[in-house]
């Protein structure tokens, strides 16, 4: 009774599957599972715990927390599962993680709209285009956006009866998009589940740098998931998720009450600008 | 940004862990989980497929439904992690998963006794000792023993009200133990949850050859955890969970009505006996 045979003989059970994607990734990851085992001579106490958290981490999801993507993330597994999917040309717009708080169904936000609908934080006015390749504007791109709120909350956290610092709009003729939000402050992941449990039991940081997300869809081109990361957080070298991609990261600029903004309003109390271009790759 | 940085960063974030077992455990699962991935170029389709599949995995589990385990069992985990255990002197009784169907608390049977307790199926008299590598007797050794009914259900399958074909006895001074149950028959596994779902799927066949289960417990000696096969069961070479080892396949002997059994009583109808000694490795 060798590990070994045992392993090739649960690749072979998998012999007779007539999908041959499927046989292919079911028995590349019984041998690498195995191969992991097998390399820290996993324990029983230790199959119990992971049994246990595994279970945990399953009954931790509901409609609104997906504790499993949450996982997916500190392993780092998310973000290695976007990198494999990009195949971009060079100039458009790099993704990053989808991240457990995405939403379907947000409201439809008029173009320079507010979508904090009451979240606290200073006012971020939110200015962009969505473009291709050649820097021409993309019109009838649908741009969903979701990010937390100053206390660094989604809305979906605090269980709001209304959507806050949620929701999309669809780009004019010159592709532009505007809209009001909060400025994004770092947070850190939720730490209640059994994902938590495992970063303090590890020792590892909770935070994600000041971001918020993007999901661009325009007929023609491959779907954008992205966020825009705030520029000088603490942050951007350490995030929980390994989200952070350079070419991400912009300038949250902070203006005094009564200067007035790029949408033609005068804000009468303090207000940040962000300036971030969306450029989408052929699908 | 490359695939192998990210690999780097993740590993890294446990630098801080301050359990050595622990940190080089993750280490190694995310370098494995990141190999896998790599090496099947994981689609997002696929990564969202699995998170899916992996949090039903969690919430199909109950009090007495292990479907984290019942996946463990048919991708050969649990009987890599019994083999890297097993660090056993020549002669004990080898050890095999543990299933899904362990319940704490099975009710104490006399010796002798029958813990069918209803369940259908033709009676079946077990019967051996606990003994030492040395062959002397264990004395007090706990023996639980569970198993499924002739249809192929174990009591918490059914939600019987009272325990069936479930129990355990203390061995007397010459290490003997017997019970009454039902003799066994080979039954599939749960499919009516994921792991039924990525059977179907990859066109594995579910079913388990006919065995008994036991766990023995005494103090002195390590834990043994194992079943009792039927010799001549056409799905041992097939185990939906790769549990069979050659050492643990015993004859269940058939006898007609009225043939005295070796416990003394005459039973009126046909019945099965087994005789399977569990010899117990020092701790
Ligand atoms: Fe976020
Ligand atoms: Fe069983």
């Amino acid at each position: 009774m060798t590990s070994d045979g045992l392993t090739e003989a649960v690749v072979a059970s998998f012999d007779g599957c007539g999908d041959e994607r499927l046989k292919a990734v079911m028995g590349a990851l019984v041998r690498h599972l195995h191969a992991f085992a097998r390399e820290v001579e996993l324990t029983e106490t230790e199959y119990f715990a992971a049994i246990d958290f595994l279970t945990r981490t399953g009954q931790g999801c509901t409609d609104t927390r997906q504790e499993f993507v949450l996982l997916a993330d500190v392993l780092g597994l998310s973000m290695l599962t976007v990198g494999l999917a990009e195949r971009k040309p060079v100039g458009a717009t790099e993704s990053t993680v989808l991240g457990p708080f995405f939403v379907e169904g947000s409201p439809e936000i008029a173009p320079g709209g507010d979508l904090a609908n009451g979240a606290p934080g200073q006012p971020c006015l939110v200015i962009g285009q969505v473009l291709d390749t050649e820097g021409q504007p993309v019109a009838g791109a649908v741009v969903e956006t979701w990010q937390a709120d100053e206390d660094g909350y989604y809305d979906v956290q605090k269980e709001t009866a209304e959507p806050q610092n949620r929701g999309h709009l669809t780009t004019g003729a010159d592709g532009g998009y505007s809209f009001w939000s909060v400025k994004p402050v770092a947070y850190p992941i939720p730490t209640d589940g059994p994902v938590g449990e495992l970063l303090r039991a590890t020792g590892r940081a909770s935070m994600r740098p000041a971001h918020i997300h993007f999901m661009v869809t325009a007929p023609g081109y491959a779907r954008l998931t992205t966020h825009v990361f705030a520029a000088g957080d603490e942050h951007l070298d350490n995030d929980a998720v390994f989200g952070v991609k350079p070419s991400l990261i912009a300038d949250f600029v902070n203006h005094p009450p009564g200067t007035p903004a790029p949408d033609g309003t005068t804000p009468t109390r303090s207000y940040s600008t962000v300036h971030y271009n969306l450029i989408l790759a052929p699908a």
